[in-house]
């Protein structure tokens, strides 16, 4: 799928006009989030393979092109995007990485027709997956160190969504997702049991149990909760006695309150010599309720996480936008009293202390010794430069990234944000590039809002 | 695509157990919403479209079968799942009407194995869709007859996401959608200006307006707000009369008070002669800050709507279930103290006057002379019963439906929900059901909770 059709309108318009006055000067536009949801500390950032898959296969078919004819774009204008490609380059913050609110997480540079079209997928897929991967890492903060698995699937925004919210829930450390699909793609563990439905279809708990212990040797954990949670532990536990799997059995509450169940189940299994038997818990949970349960040291040993995960759901999308900072050499950006977006290219500067990160422009040096650059150049001339991050590698990056992150900022409710401190040479470049852009609209002060 | 790895492990798992054990018997599952979000008098149903090509085309391939293989699943459930296809049937509730909650949007009945291994995606869909068709309903209340367009394509959680909210805004009245490839696929109109960027990377803006209107004369909509929204107007003006548009002319508010700006805006352009210039209005906009400039009369022609609507973002996701109501000829319910779904087949009767909806059996009679069952078969033996519904006839099917909703319960700030009557049919059946699961589960009265 070359994708050409993937975007609004007015991107479309945007490009015929710029392919037709030869308006082929390099644009740079950078990506990011100018202010944080009210319970974000910090964000994780995500999408960018996404990205660069979309960006290496862009262009349009010849039934794009007839389509574009059909609602009024002229033979010439189809003629110049019939030829277009993404043949830019991608700066960008790798997956896992935290960022913060003003930080871009992506910028590129393209002759500004196509740098213009691609505006609306890399928003769209940032945006997906950093919203995704920033909510699925306050579970992670909540269950401290207790396993997390995706069951999000069902009710995720779409099949893009599901999967997105399997990856992004295993970057920052979930174990396993009951996403099939999902698994597959990225090679992530898989996880699932069986559902009320299964236990009803048979003639009693007891058959359903023994049913699936049969059929499925390696996967035994019971879901207790379709009659009455405890005595379907007691059913488990005599199926699993029955067939000799007392060793590796597990049970599943999905319904009630499950500190105490969660507390007497594992009394009963305990007392009946299974103290290996890992009790699962899932039903709708949110990170709060995780927390809860963790810090009332409830014997959970794993929890499975859907809806509230899936869509994000106090926190669905993110403030992001994709500004031009850069036209042919020249600094850009939009007159605002409120929100500046700072022109030129930018790099985002992490020292390994306590100091918050400062950011400036790409030419510039570090602050100091031994702050490291966050902006990694991803693609050049339309190439990827390296292969796709192993989610391994994105989950081992994202451990390291939030013992950095202040105490304050991982806090689930209000957290403060992380300041981002503005090198000199940016804040000169700011308020020159406004002066030029006030005396350009004629105007002596900004008026206009956003 | 054929879409079996589009699911959860445990629907795998049940569906392995009932093909090896020959439990081919028929079940039906009902999807339904069980509490509508807090402020959602009613839902709109859709989604149906997207469920029935997924159920025609749902299999396995070859290396959907070969990655079953290598998560543990053995030859002889390999061998059972390679020939499943959907060959069941599918009783709907049209897209486009209005469905209150517990009333079942979709009955699936097949045989158990395959009917259960359907349910994410129809869950997924059936959420997705309704989720955002009721959402930009309230759009359309609020708007009172102005013109809606979907600008969501950029925030919605991935691509899919953004056909849906395309497609679902246009079924309940939005007149056109930003996003290119939604507009291809389901033949709405399109719209698009240009963005801020595009102002900025011309000299001046009304250099930007004139090559504007030069390269696309019938979209000449102008972009004011980039430096100073009354100072655009103006700039609009004048380019309008040079170039001989003055008839044709519109401009776009993206930022700033829109309720003053759109006054002083309308002032300009009536002084100037341009009494037919029409005002759009966009920037993050709400349902209630459309509401609010309709109230206000502020002068806005259009309203160009998008995170807020293409998320959901006040009720990104609904409580929707798919149960087993009947397996093997026989009626079935989970033991719930607090929610039980009903048991068996069901029809919704709705009447043509103020009485709210009646849920009985599908094969129970009207309550009454003149009432109407919503349901109707739309898939038997795997095939669709009709082609798809075109948009305009679910467009015309909600707009009939809306009236019919009590007042209210279109209130947009916490409306009164519907109350829906169970047939004395459905209730006899529920205890009955109940009675008899109890008597299974050894137990006298039910004590789970879901």
């Amino acid at each position: 799928m070359p994708g050409g059709l993937l975007t609004d309108l007015y991107e479309l318009n945007m490009a015929v006009s710029y392919l037709r006055r030869g308006m082929t000067g390099s644009a740079t536009f950078s990506l990011s989030v100018r202010k944080l949801p009210k319970h974000r500390g910090f964000l994780v950032a995500a999408g960018l393979d996404d990205c660069l898959t979309f960006l290496q296969d862009f262009g349009f078919a010849q039934d794009d092109l007839d389509y574009l004819g059909s609602i009024g774009f002229d033979d010439r204008a189809i003629e110049d995007l019939a030829s277009l490609r993404f043949d830019g380059s991608v700066w960008a913050v790798p997956e896992g990485t935290v960022v913060h609110a003003e930080e871009p997480i992506l910028e590129v540079t393209a002759p500004i027709a196509v740098a213009q079209l691609v505006e609306t997928v890399l928003l769209n897929r940032i945006t997906l997956h950093t919203t995704l991967a920033s909510k699925a890492a306050r579970y992670v903060l909540a269950a401290e160190g207790r396993d997390l698995v995706d069951f999000a699937f069902r009710r995720t925004q779409g099949s893009d969504a599901a999967i997105a919210a399997a990856r992004d829930s295993a970057i920052v450390g979930f174990v396993a997702t009951s996403n099939v699909a999902a698994a597959r793609r990225y090679g992530l563990q898989v996880a699932g049991t069986m559902a009320h439905s299964f236990i009803e279809a048979f003639p009693s708990e007891e058959e359903a149990f023994r049913a699936f212990a049969q059929d499925h040797p390696t996967r035994t954990t019971f879901l207790v909760d379709t009659y009455d949670s405890l005595n379907g532990v007691a059913t488990a536990i005599a199926v699993a006695r029955e067939l000799g799997i007392t060793d590796r059995v597990g049970i599943r509450l999905d319904s009630g309150n499950l500190d105490e169940l969660a507390r007497d189940a594992r009394a009963i299994l305990d007392e009946a010599g299974l103290p290996g038997a890992r009790i699962f818990a899932s039903g709708g949970l949110d990170e709060y309720e995780v927390a809860e349960l963790v810090r009332a040291q409830a014997p959970v040993d794993a929890f499975g996480v859907g809806t509230q995960m899936g869509v994000s759901a106090d926190a669905p999308y993110l403030d992001s936008v994709y500004k031009l900072v850069e036209y042919d050499g020249r600094p850009a950006m939009k007159l605002s009293t409120a929100k500046a977006t700072a022109p030129g290219e930018k790099q985002i500067w992490r020292s390994g202390g306590d100091e918050g990160d400062v950011l400036g422009l790409r030419d510039e040096r570090a602050p100091a010794f031994g702050w490291e650059p966050l902006l990694v150049e991803v693609m050049r001339d339309g190439t990827r430069l390296e292969a796709p991050d192993p989610i391994l590698r994105m989950q081992h990056r994202f451990q390291e990234e939030l013992v950095r992150v202040p105490t304050k900022a991982k806090r689930l409710s209000h957290p403060e944000h992380v300041e981002v401190e503005r090198s000199p040479a940016l804040t000169a470049l700011t308020r020159q590039t406004q002066a030029d852009a006030l005396t350009r609209a004629g105007l002596t002060e900004p008026r206009s809002s956003d």
